[in-house]
C-alpha cells in the first residue's frame, strides 16, 4: 500500500486532516477528540464531523487508487482485493453501531487516584450507521472452511496503515467466532452515516465491530491475518486490559488478564454539565431536563435507565429512544434517554444507571473499579448542579 | 403424552420422586430443594442427586414409551418425535452448562426489605454435562427455513407436561435467535452426567439453555411451538422479570420490563458458611481457606475473582479451576475458585466479587438491586465468620 510518506520524522504530523473547532481536544499528537457531551444526547446518530476521534499514531493518508486490501493467514489462500473488488464482489451491507474508546470517562476514574492515558469525559463514544462488507463474507471467500481451518484458527488480526516512526503499525485483534457468526455482524466499512469514510475515521477503510470496546475497530485497515494466536501488537498485549485496583504499574503482569473485547453496561448523563448553573425560572413545574445515552456490549440491549435528582436517594425511570425488544441479542447501537426530575434544593446530584438485557448493573463505588489504564469505567456517572 | 394422573386433587404431589435427605428443602409442595453451599464448591460437576431442584408444580411421571415431543409453529411442519426418533435420527451431543434458578441469593435480598419468593441460599445453582439434541439441528429437520420462517418466527415456546389442577402446563419462551444460532447451543437433553436423566430434572426429556435463566430450561418439555409471540405463561409474562427498587407489587406494569433471559455475573462464598466459628489452629499460617463458584450468562466467562477478609477492605485474587481464555464466548459453565487469606482479628467478613469476560462487575450494594420478585441478585457476597 502506497500512504504519502511524511516530510520527515520530525514532520510525522504534517499532514493530518482539518478538524472542526467544536471538539473538546485531550491530545494534539496523536489527535485524539472528544464530542462536547450536550451535542451527543441531541443525535441519534452522531454527525461525522462531531464523532469522536481516537488515533494512536499519525494519520495516514490512503491513495484510494493503489489501495489493497491484503488477507492472508492459516486455513485461508492469500487475497489482495482493491477497493473496487471490495464494491462489487460482496453484498453491500448496512449496520448501526456504537463505537465506544475504552477509556471513555478515565477522568473521573483519575479524580479517585491518578491514571496516566488521555483524559476523555464522557464524549468518547459515539453511534453511527456503517456501511460496507461483511467480514464473513470475505472470509468465506477466501475459502476459509470452518471443517479444516478450525483447529488453527482462533483469532483475526486486524492491521492498520497507520505506523509510528520505526514502521511499527496499529494493530489487534478479535476472536475467530465473532469474525464468523452470521449474528457477529462485523463490517469493513467504507461508508460512515450514509458518505464516504472521513479519512479521520479510517479513509478508505476501516473494520467496525460491533458490541466490543473500540480499539479492536482497527482504522484505515490494511491486512487481515487469520491465526492461533492474538494480535502480538502493544495495544492487545499490554493495554487495553483490565486489573484489580490493588495492581499498579510496578506489580503488573500484562499476561495476568485477557484483552478486552465486549463492552460492559454504560451510561452517562450528557445535559446538564457538571457543575452547571441552572437559573430557577427555565424549570418546567420544578422539574430538570437531563439526558444522556446508555449502551452495553455484545448487542445487549439497554432494559432500563434510572436517574436520581438527590444523589441517589431517589430513583426515576427515564424514557428512552430505543426500548429493548424481547429478542435483543444484536442491539449494537445506544439508547438515548431523556428524564425530566424534581429539583428542590440549591444543589443537586444527579445520577443515573442502566441495567442491560441480561440484568448487568453498573457499580455505584467507583474505587472498586480503578484500574491502572483507567478502562472500562461504568460507574454510576454523577453530576453536580446549583440552581440559582 | 400419558403422564400418570394424580389419584385426586388433593393428592397432586403423591407421586413424587424419592429425595435424599442432604439437600437443604425450600418448599416441599412444589418440591424445590438446594445443594447445601459447602458441597458446591468441591466438584466442578454438581452430583445428580445433589443437583438443586426447582420445581413449580407436581412432578409428572412420564411413560417414556409412549412419550411423544411435538414441534409445531409458523413456518414448519408438525412433528411428533418419540424418544427413538430423537436418538436416532439426529446427532447426539453433550455441552457443559451451568443452570442458575433466578431466585437464586434471593434469601440475602430479603434481609434488606422483605420478598414474596422461595427463600434460596446460594446454593439454587449447579453445573453439569448434558447429552441429548441440538434445538436447531431439530427445528431445521422441522424444516425451519431462516428466509421464509423470519419475519413470523421471533420465539421459540416450549411447554411442560408439568400442569396444576386446572390442567395450565408450565411454559417459557426464548429468541428464536438463541434456538437457532450454531454458537447458541440449546440442548434437547435425555442424559445429565452421563446417565438418564432423572425424574427431578426433566425426564424423559428437558431443554437446556445455557447461559439463560433456569426458568427457560423448561424440564419434562413436551411441546416446542414457534411463534411471533413469547409464551404467554404467569412464568414468562407475570414472574421472572426485574423491576427498580421503587416498584412494589402495588405500583407494578408486568408488561413493563423484558423477560428475563442471560445471566448476569455472578459469584458467591460456599465455604466456610456464615456464621461459622473457625478454630484458630486449623489456620495454615494464619490463613483461612475460602472457596466458591463464579458464573455469568451469554457464554461470557469468569475473567477474574477477587476476594477480600475483612469486608472489602484489602482484596486477594482467588485461583480460578476455569481461566477465562481470549475466545471465552461459549463459556457455558462456571468456574470454581478458592484464596488463601490472611485472618488477624477474631471477627471477619468474607467478601467475593467476580468480573466477566465482558467487564461487567457484581453490584457492591444490595439495595440498589433489590426487586419485588428478588431475583437476579448477584451483589457482592458477604460471610461473617468468628475465630476462636
Ligand atoms: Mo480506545
Ligand atoms: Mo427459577
Amino acid at each position: 500500500n502506497e500512504v504519502t510518506p511524511a516530510p520527515s520524522v520530525a514532520d510525522a504530523y504534517a499532514n493530518e486532516p482539518k478538524r472542526p473547532g467544536i471538539f473538546r481536544v485531550v491530545s494534539e499528537k496523536p489527535f485524539n477528540a472528544e464530542t462536547p457531551p450536550s451535542l451527543l444526547a441531541e443525535k441519534f446518530f452522531t454527525p461525522n464531523d462531531l464523532f469522536f476521534v481516537r488515533n494512536h499514531l499519525p494519520t495516514p493518508a490512503v491513495h484510494s487508487e493503489h489501495y489493497r486490501l491484503i488477507i492472508q493467514g492459516e486455513g485461508i489462500k492469500t487475497l489482495s482485493l482493491s477497493l473496487h473488488d471490495l464494491r462489487t464482489k460482496f453484498p453491500r451491507s448496512t449496520i448501526r453501531a456504537t463505537l465506544q474508546c475504552s477509556g471513555n470517562r478515565r477522568l473521573e476514574m483519575a479524580a479517585s487516584k491518578p491514571i496516566k492515558g488521555l483524559e476523555w469525559t464522557q464524549g468518547a463514544i459515539g453511534n453511527a450507521e456503517w456501511t460496507g462488507v461483511r467480514l464473513r463474507d470475505v472470509l468465506l471467500y477466501a475459502g476459509y472452511d470452518v471443517a479444516t481451518a478450525g483447529d488453527k484458527v482462533a483469532h483475526v488480526q486486524f492491521e492498520g496503515l497507520d505506523a509510528d516512526a520505526t514502521g511499527t503499525r496499529y494493530g489487534a485483534s478479535i476472536p475467530v467466532a465473532k469474525a464468523l457468526s452470521e449474528n457477529g455482524d462485523v463490517l469493513l466499512a467504507y461508508e460512515m452515516n450514509g458518505v464516504q469514510l472521513p479519512r479521520d475515521h479510517g479513509y478508505p477503510l476501516r473494520v467496525v465491530v460491533p458490541g466490543v470496546t473500540g480499539a479492536r475497530s482497527v482504522k484505515w485497515v490494511g491486512k487481515i491475518i487469520l491465526s492461533g494466536e492474538e494480535s502480538q501488537s502493544h495495544w492487545q498485549q499490554k493495554d487495553y486490559k483490565v486489573f484489580p485496583p490493588q495492581i499498579d504499574w510496578h506489580n503488573v503482569d500484562w499476561s495476568a488478564a485477557p484483552a478486552i473485547q465486549e463492552s460492559n453496561v454504560q451510561s452517562a448523563i450528557c445535559e446538564p454539565r457538571d457543575g452547571a448553573v441552572i437559573h430557577a425560572e427555565s424549570l418546567v413545574d420544578g422539574r430538570l431536563t437531563v439526558r444522556g445515552y446508555a449502551f452495553s456490549g455484545g448487542g445487549r440491549g439497554i432494559q432500563r435507565v434510572d436517574v436520581s435528582p438527590d444523589g441517589g436517594k431517589t430513583w426515576h425511570a427515564a424514557s428512552l429512544t430505543r426500548a429493548a425488544s424481547p429478542t435483543a441479542d444484536r442491539t449494537w447501537d445506544w439508547t438515548l434517554w431523556e428524564a425530566q426530575l424534581p429539583v428542590q434544593d440549591a444543589t443537586a446530584e444527579v445520577v443515573v444507571r442502566a441495567v442491560d438485557y441480561a440484568c448487568n448493573n453498573q457499580p455505584s463505588d467507583m474505587k472498586s473499579i480503578w484500574n491502572l489504564r483507567g478502562v472500562m469505567n461504568n460507574a454510576w456517572h454523577r453530576v453536580n448542579i446549583t440552581v440559582a
